[in-house]
């Protein structure tokens, strides 16, 4: 029979693996929540109209480079209004907050920016929370 | 040789069925072009707060049912602002004006519009036109 302070020390590595463990365990689930943080948002433009033929063209430059090649940027809608073309808006989703900082370092998202910079009269970053995302499966035709 | 009469008599002949050819091409075309007239939406509506959270459910519901089963509802994406939770915005598309008819009719558009037409203090529907919609394959997860 093991005596009263072997039966200690038991308890004592006991409690120290299990401590570890929840501390792993806990670490992993944070680190797992935080991959899945995505973030969606919408951008409210305006463009000079005087430049709006070159400046869709420079959006559409670039949003499609960003959704190609950057795993972390999910979704990049830009539509301008009909009834007011200047008046643009995007619909962005990015996989999380690392991945919208990858953009906003891209060699395509500084090349729009540098080069819209006297195009966009006002830029509005409006953060969302979906309530529904329902999308047919497969790229829109 | 055939005489003069029996040549006009083919010229009329091939020029009826050019015609009705060129008719014909024609309204294919025209067809074809129709069908691929996608409609894009945004939606822009301002919520009762009191009664934003059964609002949200009838939308989700109401939207994701409609993407599920009506073959010309291609995409509904709906969020409401972080800083306004009031503030909906619904990005929407449709495969044709017909598809879009057959969805405002729909036994699940009517319950949601009926359910929800005391919460909704504003809507706004704004025709667009897309610059770019990039995304990436399959579903948000």
């Amino acid at each position: 029979m093991k005596n009263q302070e072997e039966i200690k020390m038991e308890i004592k590595k006991f409690s120290l693996i299990l401590a570890l463990f929840t501390i792993m365990l806990f670490s992993t689930k944070n680190a797992s929540a935080q991959d899945k943080k995505m973030i969606y948002r919408i951008a409210r433009l305006q463009i000079d109209s005087a430049q709006l033929e070159n400046y869709k063209a420079l959006l559409k430059e670039g949003a499609e480079t960003a959704v190609r090649v950057e795993p972390g940027v999910l979704t990049l809608y830009a539509v301008y209004e009909k009834d007011h073309p200047t008046h643009v808006t995007v619909f962005e989703i990015y996989a999380n907050e690392d991945a919208y900082k990858a953009h906003i370092q891209s060699p395509h998202f500084l090349k729009y920016k540098n080069a819209t910079k006297d195009m966009v009269k006002s830029l509005e970053l409006v953060d969302v929370t979906p309530i529904a995302l329902g999308a047919k499966p497969g790229p829109i035709k």
